[in-house]
């Protein structure tokens, strides 16, 4: 059901109204004053209908249109003043306190009545546990948070999955010299969850970006949806928590499991959100991208414009570490550039202008004018009396720019804000415009391909588990990945005639399907050449537990990756993509995409690894062909989305050789008690 | 000579005075009048000595004291200039303009005449092509930039590369509340350097921390001492730019070669200063370190206490990334905390108060009062309706303590004054708090142990070059460092002996000191057991160019680290520690510090390595002794330390195996024209 009811109400009601002035209802009653819609208040055991306070949500809904129920009551009886409000025609309702989800097995039943009756009812439910939402453009605070009311009214809507957080990002947005069309604290999420504000935004025209602060995922695909569809047309940004441990705080926070951070933002990003590190860097990014949005391209160029070269330098070093491209100015700029500038001036790109005077305005508009330049970042300290810096970033043109003002007091601070009136996103210092410039170079770049995910390509005969190494190469090679020749051997004589018919010295492994880890338990042999050699190694496999053998031909050196797919609790089908070797794992140095996933997709994912020198021609070595790797990723992505009944394939290593990339070890875990149940035909197992 | 003529003048004179607003020396002008002090005007075309304006630096040295001369001339005049100051009693002066070591080789010449006349006549110059100083605190504006006079006075310190990263810091610190004692922009430093102004500011009361922004170091040694000295009495926070390929742009700048980032910074945070990353870091961390200061400790116990679960999450995440210890509350802390606290929240460390009110103080002092807390982090969005913070927080008592306040508008601004002036740092967000706490913590890690590096203990008999690998292994061994069983062969039957005398299968390396690279040109065989083998592996050897083999027992299986000491032009001798093979080299993933140092810091190294899991018994292997290779990087820094005439050394591999540390190749390389000139008694080469 639409959230039009509970972020754009007619009227309202507080259920719990206290006299109490330090009470929750008491602190929403006065937040709720400038509200221009009906306000009722309802207090069942101080009823004084004069003052407009009733004894029940009826009765206050009697005197006016009553779209949303704001509930302060102590957890057990907010279900029951649920259903009453529901009832009395509210169509949506906040709980504000707390004692639900995150407060153990008492506070979980209440939580689940209270989602009950949202069900049964079809009220749309925010909470509980949250301090509620601004929509300062409807005049309403539905905060009981002191100080809300003074955030203004703007473009950016703020998503938050807790209420704490909402505020502090509201209040520093406030603090930049922007505003906000929404924000929301989601608290425990017991209805209303962030998917379902996005694409409550993605329906409202007042809404220029979204932050997005993330905690825990209970349903990953439908976020994922939810950004990738608002996406399409207004920016997204997102800010994970989680990346280091936290787990017990959190859990006691809403009562949610935690979600794997890494995942999360794999899968934001993939949907299309710009992922940040922390909340300056939100706040930095939609101040920017509230302003401004790049043409879609794989690597904008930026043209750096300074009047000093130290904060210049710390700018370039900053945009460089973001990846940034600060390419060199052509010949004609540079030409129209010395008409301007001082001789001796660096003027290649960084521009450093000197002491900026009148003809600052037209170096920006030079720049901005250069082939090459997809966006402007410029930094000043302010110097109200040599030049006015508004005017002359404001004559700069069309081209998107960035701008950094240093300097202190009141003048400095209204330089920012009369630019950001005239569409110029203003920082504070140079990390800021860098950051900003990240956020508009990484927003570009997400749309330069839609990356729809093509259909599954490679639906292939799978068969049940269990799978031993030989059957799992085989479900490879079905892939279309590369393997060495091989044989499956059920007994010594057997192994004896593959090394005969294989060539070079061979690879001899334990094979069972039991067996996930051969390695630790001395389950392989390498570098076998002799028949002496084999039975030396097929005893030690005997000794180690083997009853068959794999006899295999060894493959020639390169550079190991793993590769594999897994299901992620939250977000389903996963692909993962690293470099094999115990520093690269003791580093968790991989790159992860939700499948199924494109083409694009996947041939970009090694290069968000931390080691991917060593995959273009380290030293002489082999290069990676990316497009064999998205083959074999997109394959392995298309596998298990197909496929329920296989929970895990790893291919370790996945070796990237002269001759291609070959798989030397593979192993294909399936979920054998669901395939039994998918196989019958009632869908129930027959046992 | 003393800088208190440069930044403490009884009186200055403006060399260059203009009529002309728009020029650097009207502006100086107009910066100055409020400064108490005596003021002249110099200007050769235009005197006007009743308007204060001489012809002469004589002139207006005749009517006042004339300590600082503030050159403001085109770039060939300076020097002159400088040198008429002088002869007028200047004896200090700063050049503001351009055009000098930056642009080009006449530039150059120019400083050289400017360094030359400072150093014939002992005046001090601060420059050239800097924006000056602020020093509020004597009234004096020593800068052209606009609204810098409104810079108020305090106890940090700017000493700053970049006359406008000077400026863009002030006014940050100004920003957040703060004021300044001193805030220096060096410009080129011809002679006027970082360690200059640090040795001055050593000296005078009024500081009480300093934030160092470091691009280029032509001196490292003398920085680095000058930063220990002073941060013995007073923190010293570093930020140092160049991190990412920024050189053109830099050299266009000052004039400057690069200097390395990863060893500058190396060598300030070993000198004891705390490195920051950006310039907010730079201004959070001050903010922190001018008003408290950690007991030195390992790792101080944070105890996080916050008023809304959601930015404490963020708080605690980015504590986490820091490697803060946030440790768990004493069962008597907690059952002091739930008189006070609602039974449901989180009480454990981080202390979730839920909605503040009145308790907060007690909640604050409480956990202030747990043993295992040295310092209190805290976080709450402002209410000032519901309870008085700043009075909360000034009530918890004399445990250090850093609080973020979140909030808009002036009334939240004046409580995080308020706080201030209460001696508590105020911060805006949960990243601010953190890297307030981070800065605190580094900055006790570093004086825990004040790291005096031991007088060389391991000096031992070099002989001069060239070193063979075997000549190499001999040194290592003298200075205690563990090697296989080797031999040195001259010829195929020495190479037979030593295979069967030494114990198992050997390594056979091609021996010869002109070759760095073994391997890359097929000069090491492995694993080689049978005479036969043997004489293969030698006809490969021979094929490669070996006329001598080194025969080697093989070393056991176990962890490989790279490990050696060089010579950096701008620090001297230096140790370095990473993990071995490929991936670790991509990434660069190297620890360094200076030579000679303390066994404590050598045995920390390794815990910078983003690969250190790796040392600790990862999988079951073995775990590192730091003490046993802290006995080899000492060795080998005292090694370069006492020997000029070896430039490099490197063990690649040193393995960790379960019998401990083994060097398996080690190449030292002498520079052998300095250690024959070095043998010849006059100091001068024979030939």
């Amino acid at each position: 059901m639409s959230l039009v009811p509970l972020f754009a109400p007619r009227g309202v009601a507080v259920v719990g109204a206290s006299r109490d002035p330090a009470k929750l209802g008491a602190a929403l009653a006065r937040s709720l004053r400038p509200f221009p819609g009906y306000v009722g208040l309802v207090n069942a055991r101080e009823p004084r209908p004069a003052d407009g306070v009733y004894a029940t949500v009826r009765d206050a809904a009697a005197q006016g249109p009553l779209d949303l129920a704001m509930i302060c009551l102590p957890a057990p009886a907010c279900a029951p003043a649920l259903a009453e409000a529901a009832a009395a025609g509210a169509r949506a309702a906040i709980v504000y306190g707390g004692g639900f989800a995150e407060a153990g097995p008492d506070g979980a039943t209440h939580q689940r009545e209270l989602s009950a009756v949202a069900t049964d009812t079809g009220v749309r439910l925010l909470g509980p546990n949250t301090s509620g939402f601004l929509a300062p453009g409807h005049g309403l605070t539905a905060s009981f948070v002191p100080g809300a009311a003074a955030v203004p009214a703007g473009r950016i809507a703020v998503v938050a999955a807790s209420g704490g957080v909402n505020h502090a990002l509201a209040f520093l947005l406030a603090e930049a010299g922007h505003g906000v069309s929404l924000a929301v604290g989601l608290g425990n999420g017991a209805d209303v969850a962030a998917a379902d504000v996005l694409d409550h935004l993605a329906g409202t025209p007042d809404t220029a970006t979204v932050a997005l602060h993330v905690e825990s995922v209970p349903d990953g695909r439908r976020l994922v949806e939810s950004v990738a569809r608002l996406a399409a047309t207004r920016p997204v940004v997102a800010l994970v928590v989680g990346r280091h441990e936290i787990g017990a705080f959190a859990a006691s926070h809403t009562g949610a499991l935690a979600t794997s951070w890494r995942t999360a933002r794999a899968a934001l990003a993939q949907a299309g959100a710009v992922l940040v590190d922390d909340e300056r860097e939100l706040v930095d990014a939609v101040s920017a991208l509230a302003l401004t949005r790049l043409q879609p391209a794989a690597a904008p160029g930026v043209g750096v414009v300074t009047a000093q070269a130290g904060p210049g330098l710390l700018l370039l070093d900053d945009l460089r570490g973001r990846g940034a491209r600060v390419p060199e100015l052509t010949a004609a700029t540079r030409d129209e550039l010395a008409t301007v500038l001082p001789p001796l001036t660096y003027q290649r790109n960084p521009v450093d202008t000197g002491r900026p005077g009148p003809g600052f305005a037209r170096v920006l508009t030079t720049v901005a004018a250069d082939p090459g330049v997809d966006l402007v970042a410029g930094y000043a300290l302010a110097e109200p009396d040599a030049f006015d810096l508004v005017a002359a970033v404001a004559a700069a043109g069309d081209a998107p720019l960035v701008f950094g003002v240093g300097g202190a007091g009141p003048d400095v601070q209204r330089i920012r804000r009369e630019l950001v009136a005239r569409g110029v996103p203003a920082a504070v210092d140079p990390t800021g415009v860098a950051a900003m410039v990240g956020a508009l170079i990484t927003d570009a770049r997400a749309r330069r391909d839609p990356e729809t995910p093509a259909p599954a390509g490679h639906i292939v005969e799978v068969g049940s588990g269990p799978f031993d190494e030989d059957r799992a190469k085989a479900l490879l090679e079905r892939l279309g990945v590369a393997t060495m020749p091989r044989r499956a051997c059920a007994d010594r004589a057997a192994a004896h005639r593959a090394l005969a018919d294989l060539p070079g010295p061979v690879a001899v492994k334990l094979l069972d399907a039991a067996v996930l880890h051969k390695t630790d338990i001395g389950g392989v042999r390498l570098g076998v050449a002799t028949p002496d050699q084999l039975d030396a190694a097929l005893d030690a496999l005997e000794a180690a537990g083997a009853r068959r053998f794999l006899v295999e031909a060894m493959a020639p050196d390169g550079v190991d990756l793993v590769v594999g797919a897994r299901r992620d609790p939250d977000f389903g089908p996963l692909v993962l993509c690293g470099l094999g070797g115990t520093i690269a794992e003791a580093l968790a140095d991989v790159a992860l995409r939700l499948a199924p996933l494109s083409r694009a997709q996947a041939a970009a994912m090694p290069n968000e690894l931390a080691g991917r020198a060593l995959l273009d021609g380290w030293r002489g070595g082999p290069a990676l062909d990316r497009d064999a790797l998205a083959t074999v990723l997109v394959a392995l992505g298309d596998l298990l989305h197909a496929h329920p009944t296989l929970t895990d394939i790893e291919i370790n290593p996945l070796r990237l050789t002269a001759q291609g990339l070959i798989a030397l070890d593979a192993v294909v875990v399936a979920d054998t008690a669901l395939a039994q149940e998918l196989e019958t035909p009632d869908g129930h197992t027959d046992c």
